[in-house]
């Protein structure tokens, strides 16, 4: 096995930090390949860890363990089992939660949801997809699901040298995945973003079913109809769903029907929300509740400003389009634009529509989503139930 | 009614933030006396709000209106409606909770809580003191309780010029209210801490029962026993309840016999927390779980320093008496010291006792403690339930 001496120990690293970056590495000594498992010395020789190497990552070694012990299938096995345990007393009322959210539960590198009897899950980085097979074999032995699909897709892999992949890999399923969550049934589109489901937003919709009662609701950016479910069983009057994708939509309305409700308490808008919501707001059209949930604006912190500018902008024109007093339904999912900077995001935007903002309720991410103190990177979800008032 | 004129309209003021500084006043014209109401105007003469004055305070205004309505009894009562009414959708399972929130309700200077039949209020502010008749009048209207107490104590009163005063104003009660929280049974101590009860933690408290099962408990700072009777209701094996003050742990132990725990699962231990688990540390004491409630370190951020060392202090000792995997609950309820600093704090007693934290649940002010946006002071809670591994 292949030795990777530190150049220094900084507090980073010597704080739990997962990362080991190109230019915290003094040497390598011996051979290896991309991928493999490695182990990692301090400056003075001393054993700091285990951890997969990629030359071709500027995150040269992700960390695996911090003693010597052996990354073998068992290993990866007790990891996922382990996930599993501090989950299963947090994570109530669903079929459906996040078994593996990578650095969150010390497998760097794969994301594991299930959804009632079957597993989704999606390798990130080489090292990971080097296990492969134990991480299959260990999920069929814990959950023994009727199927297993791989939805190995996005920019990161490519920068690790790794193609896309998405199918079935063991047993099969439908291309919708029926689940339970909060009580409501929703779909998993394995055609669709992720792994299918945005099961981060498992609390945060739920808490908004206390504000929804006979109230007329936008949900801009409504992916699949996670919040229109809420607002409607909680006694919306009316929501408008907006997503740019029509499949989205289509999956939504089939999830709305599943739910039962009368057709005539929702529509279905193709487009993109912005010019939407900015036609709204020329037209004067006005709702109760608006809920944003956007995509994630910024993949890095070279296009922080213009994800600053979107956000405010979409901010800016729900709190416009709101009767007053409304509730403005917010997040951001992008760990680029920190919790501080949401808020004066939001600041921003209610300075202009000289509005006052009062928490409702804040959300973030669940437990099967965990943040660890040692790597903040794992802080992504910013979420707010606000009460919007005139000034 | 005098009017005060601001020297500059800075982005905080126009902002939607409630607090004018001595210092952002360029004249007063007309006589008034302290804790009058005055008319606000901006430098170019056009009216800004109406708030009340009070010249021994270096907040030398807080705003209660940006228009220009009369302030009389009507108007406090229309605020304490819109406090409830906003927050009767959001408060579940108690027959207790905030009603007004000072600044976070619109009505800086008043405290008042709830408590099944009866009330409990503070007034801060010489401002609010003057409308003490319209308070009281407009409880009496809306709630029609058995009983308010006065408990009107603190060192800010003495800085606003007013003394202490505690006492039945109206009706009568007994010194221990009973109310309903969670559906669990507590006592509000009317000679105890601020209003009795620290109806905060009522949320992040109902957290921890999901963590408790089997576990052995410390209860740091316990006061009179909220998060130990959760604990024990989540099936915790034992816990133990330190506070310095005798008369909290009398009424713990009074709160813990109403709900009908056997007295074998808990030990109730006066002291200074400090020296406890510091003690605790030296003599290789452990336990699965420990809570750390403290109160304020810091009222002003002159003492942020000491602030700092002392939220590390317990944190680093909690961590180290906790077995691995441990539970660490952990809360700070200064404004003074942010969320960001806490996390950093927590992550400081991590650095040196060599462990890795994973965030199970995070908390934070419940909707009866509402956080304003414009108004940042008003978040001072922070609240984590960490899980505490070895590294």
């Amino acid at each position: 096995m292949a030795k990777v001496f530190l150049k220094s120990i900084n507090r980073r690293i010597s704080g739990g930090h997962l990362w080991i970056f190109y230019n915290e590495i003094l040497k390598v000594e011996g051979e290896y390949e991309n991928g493999s498992v490695v182990d990692v010395f301090r400056p003075d020789g001393s054993f700091f860890g285990k951890g997969y190497i990629n030359d071709n990552s500027k995150i040269r070694v992700r960390i695996l363990a911090w003693n010597n012990e052996v990354i073998d299938r068992n290993f990866i096995k007790n990891r996922i089992e382990s996930a599993l345990k501090r989950k299963k007393k947090l994570v109530k009322e669903t079929t459906a939660f996040r078994v593996v959210h990578s650095e969150g539960d010390f497998l760097p590198g794969l994301i594991v949801d299930l959804f009632g009897d079957y597993l989704v899950f999606q390798i990130t980085t080489l090292g990971m997809e080097k296990m492969k097979d134990w991480i299959l074999d260990s999920l069929i032995e814990i959950f023994k699901p009727k199927g297993i699909y791989e939805k190995s897709e996005g920019t990161f892999r490519e920068k690790e040298g790794l193609e896309n992949r998405s199918g079935w890999i063991y047993g099969e399923g439908p291309e919708l995945i029926e689940f339970e969550m909060n009580g409501f049934k929703f779909l998993a589109d394995t055609r669709g973003q992720k792994t299918g489901f945005f099961l981060d937003q498992r609390e945060n919709a739920k808490m908004v079913m206390d504000l929804a009662e006979e109230k007329v609701c936008l949900d801009a950016f409504s992916y699949t109809g996670n919040f229109a479910v809420h607002l409607l069983k909680g006694g919306a009057k009316h929501v408008t769903l907006v997503d740019y994708s029509e499949r989205a939509l289509e999956v939504a309305r089939e999830t709305l029907k599943l739910n039962g409700f009368d057709s005539s308490r929702y529509d279905l808008l193709p487009g993109n929300a912005f010019d939407i919501l900015k036609s709204f707001d020329r037209e004067g059209q006005k709702y109760d509740l608006v809920v944003l949930d956007p995509p994630s604006f910024a993949k890095s912190s070279s296009n922080l400003e213009s994800a600053k500018r979107g956000y405010k902008e979409i901010n800016l024109r729900a709190m416009r389009i709101l009767k007053k007093p409304g509730v403005l339904v917010t997040s951001s999912c992008t760990q680029i634009v920190s919790e501080e900077l949401f808020r004066e995001i939001l600041f921003d935007a209610s300075f202009d529509t000289k509005t006052s903002l009062t928490v409702l309720r804040r959300g973030g991410q669940p437990p099967d989503h965990p943040v660890l103190m040692n790597v903040p990177e794992t802080q992504y979800l910013k979420f707010y139930i606000l009460q919007v008032d005139k000034r």
